[in-house]
C-alpha cells in the first residue's frame, strides 16, 4: 500500500475522467459519489452496507463532529475512522457551510468565524487553522479548506471579497497542513455565478500547487444551466492531474453531466435524505413510494438490482413502511438509493474506459425519461 | 416438515419445561421469545437478523395490520409471511388489548367491539368471529381469541363479568376457526388478579380443549409478586401437554421466573422499545448508553457476545449515536437487545435440558446484579 496520497487519470473520454487516487487507507475510483456520513454515520445504514454497495470513501461533517463528540475526544477515542468502523479513506468538510446554514449567532471577519452550536447553544470559534486542526483531529484523509460561501443571489462585490478572503483562507490552510505525504488539503472555488471570479479564484489556487481542487458554492439553488456552466468555465483552468471534486452535488443527472465536464468526485444528502422520505432512485427515474399506486404492487423496485433493498422488497410492503413511518421503510430506501447511486457511479467508470461515455449517458437518460413501471 | 400443529415437553425441570412446537411452517424451540413486529416489521431491524438471532417466530399485531395494510389486502398480496418476508411461524394477537389501549371511541357489547381508527379516524367492527378471520387473512399460524381485559384495579364483578364474556368470546372463536390442523387457535386466560377468577377462566378453557393457552392481563402495571402468584395458580390448572403463552411479559427477570412456573411462550416490546431509547439489556444488567459515563468509553457493550452491535461497536459510538438521535443507535440498540433475549431463551432451554434451570436462574440474577463494568 501507498504512503503518498496520488492521483492518476486512467483513461479520457472527451472531458470526462476515470481515475484513482490511492492514499494509505485505501484506493478511490474516480468518477467517485461520496455518501454523507454526517455525525459519523451515515444515516440508517450500516457501514458494511455502505461499503458492500462500493464505496471507496465517504464523507464527514466537521462541523458536526466538532460539536458531537467533539474534535479533541474523537483523538482521544482514535479517530473517526476507528470511532465509526470505516477503516476506508475520509474527506471531511471545512465545517464552514455548515456554520452558515446551521449554526446561530454568526460573525465572520478575516480572522475566521465565531458561532453558537445548534445543538447546545455553546460558543465556539474556527478559523482555518483550526478548522485543520479539527480536520486532523478527526483523521481525516483529504481536508477541505476553510472557505465563505455566499448565499445567491448577492451583490458582484460581495460574492468578489468573500471569494478573495477564502483565497487568502487557503493559504492559511495550506500552511497549517503542511506536509503531510499520505493526506491532502483541498482548496475550493469560489466566485458565485460569475465568470471572471470563477477564473480568478480557479487560477490563485492552481498557483497554489494543491493536492486537489473542490468547485463550491454550487447546487445551491442556481438552475442546473448556471451551475454547469460555471464548471464549463472552472474544469479547463485547473490542472490536469489533481482531482477534481464538485462539493455537495447532485442528481443523478447532475452527477452525470458534471463527470461530461471533467468531475471526478462528488458527495450529497439526496440518496440517505430523500430515502427517508419515502424516495427511491431508480434505472427508471425517482419513484415516490408514498404514492397509492403502490399499495398493492408486489413487484421489487428494480428486479435487476444487486441490492437487496431494491430486489427482494415489494413496492407494496415499501409503500406500507413508508406510509407508516417505520425505520425499515428509511433503511430499506437509503440502502436502494446509495446502491443506485453506486450502479451509476460504476457505470459512468465502465464507459469512460470504453470510451463510449456520452453514449451511456444518452442511455441513461433515455431510461430515466421512460419512467417507471405501468401500475398494475 | 409436518402437516399438523403439534406440541410436544421434550425435558422437565421442576415446573420449567423445554419444549417444541411443529407446524408447517418450522419448529419453535420453547422456551421461546417472540419479536414483536407490530406493523409487519420488527421495528429498525432486518427479518434476516432477526432470524438470525435465533428466533423461531415473531409476533404480529392485529389491530396494526387490519389498520394498515388492511387484512383483505395483506390476503390478496399473499399474506403477512409473504409480505413481511418472513416465512416462518407467525403469532397474531386478536386485537383486542389494542383496540382497548389505543383506539378511539370504543364500544363493547357482547356481540363484539367498535372503535375508531387512531391512524385515520375511520370506524371499526370486531367480533370474534371476525378478528378470527383478520388472522386468517394475515395467514397467521397462532391466532388468539378475541378477549377483554379489564384495566386493574377493577371491581370483582367487573373482572368476573369480562372474564365471563372473554370465555363465551373464546367459544365463538374456536368455532370460527374450526378445523385447521396446520394451525392453532389459543384461549387466553383472564380474572384479573383474582384467584377464583383465574381458576374458573383456567379451568373452562381447558374444557374447550383448545392447542394453546395465553395468560392475559398480566404485566400490565402490577407489582411482579401478584403476576407471578397469577402463574402458580393458573399454570397448574391447565393441560400438561399444551403451550402456555404469557402474553406482553416481560423484562429478562420476568421470563426466568415465569418459566420456573411453566410457561413456554413470551412476546414483549421491551427489548426493542428499550432499543429506540438508548437502553441496552446485557449479560451485565440494563445499560443506558444515554449516559455521560460512555462518553469516552471505547470498550463494547459485550465483549463475549455474538451479536455485532454488542461485540463490535465502542460504548462511545452507542452513547454518540443515541446522544445525537441518529437511527442507528436504536438500530444496533434493539439489534443488541434482541440478541440478548435470545441468548438468554437459549441459556433457559439449555438448562432445563440440563437439569440445572435454578442454578441458572440464580447465575443469571447474580451476574445482573454485580452490574455493568466498572466506569474507564
Amino acid at each position: 500500500m501507498t504512503t503518498n496520497f496520488q492521483f492518476s487519470v486512467l483513461a479520457e473520454d472527451g472531458s470526462a475522467r476515470r481515475g484513482s487516487i490511492t492514499m494509505p487507507r485505501g484506493e478511490v475510483r474516480t468518477p467517485a459519489f461520496m455518501p454523507v456520513g454526517t455525525g459519523g454515520t451515515v444515516k440508517a445504514m450500516y457501514m458494511d452496507q455502505v461499503r458492500a454497495l462500493g464505496a471507496d470513501i465517504i464523507l464527514g461533517n466537521t462541523y458536526h463532529l466538532m460539536l458531537r463528540p467533539g474534535a479533541e475526544r474523537m483523538a482521544r477515542l482514535g479517530g473517526l475512522h476507528e470511532f465509526a468502523r470505516w477503516p476506508h479513506p475520509i474527506l471531511t468538510d471545512s465545517g464552514g457551510f455548515q456554520v452558515m446554514s446551521l449554526a446561530g449567532l454568526r460573525k465572520i471577519t478575516e480572522q475566521g468565524v465565531t458561532f453558537q452550536s445548534h445543538v447546545d447553544g455553546s460558543r465556539h470559534e474556527m478559523s482555518p487553522e483550526r478548522s485543520i486542526e479539527i480536520q486532523g483531529l478527526l483523521g481525516s484523509d483529504i481536508q477541505m479548506q476553510l472557505d465563505e460561501c455566499v448565499r445567491l443571489p448577492a451583490d458582484e462585490s460581495a460574492i468578489e471579497s468573500s471569494m478573495e478572503m477564502s483565497l487568502r483562507w487557503a493559504e492559511r490552510c495550506k500552511e497549517a497542513f503542511g506536509d503531510q505525504p499520505g493526506k491532502a488539503m483541498f482548496g475550493i472555488v469560489q466566485g458565485g455565478d460569475i465568470q471572471h471570479l470563477r477564473e480568478r479564484s480557479a487560477l490563485a489556487l492552481k498557483d497554489m500547487d494543491l493536492k486537489g481542487y473542490a468547485i463550491g458554492g454550487l447546487a445551491v439553488g442556481e438552475p442546473q444551466d448556471v451551475m454547469l456552466d460555471m464548471l464549463d468555465i472552472t474544469c479547463p483552468l485547473l490542472p490536469q492531474h489533481r482531482p477534481r471534486y464538485l462539493m455537495g452535488v447532485g442528481t443523478p443527472d447532475d452527477i452525470l453531466k458534471s463527470v461530461a465536464r471533467g468531475i471526478d468526485m462528488f458527495d450529497c444528502v439526496m440518496p440517505t435524505r430523500a430515502g427517508r422520505h419515502g424516495l427511491a432512485y431508480t434505472r427508471r427515474g425517482k419513484v415516490n413510494l408514498r404514492n397509492a399506486r403502490h399499495a398493492e404492487d408486489t413487484r421489487p423496485l428494480d428486479e435487476r438490482s444487486d441490492c437487496p433493498a431494491a430486489r427482494d422488497y415489494s413496492r407494496a410492503y415499501l409503500h406500507h413502511l413508508v406510509r407508516s413511518n417505520e425505520a425499515l421503510g428509511g433503511m430499506l430506501l437509503t440502502w436502494n438509493n446509495l446502491a443506485y447511486y453506486q450502479y451509476l457511479m460504476q457505470g459512468i467508470r465502465d464507459a469512460i474506459e470504453a470510451g463510449r461515455y456520452t453514449e451511456f449517458m444518452t442511455q441513461t437518460q433515455a431510461e430515466w425519461e421512460r419512467g417507471d413501471l405501468d401500475p398494475v
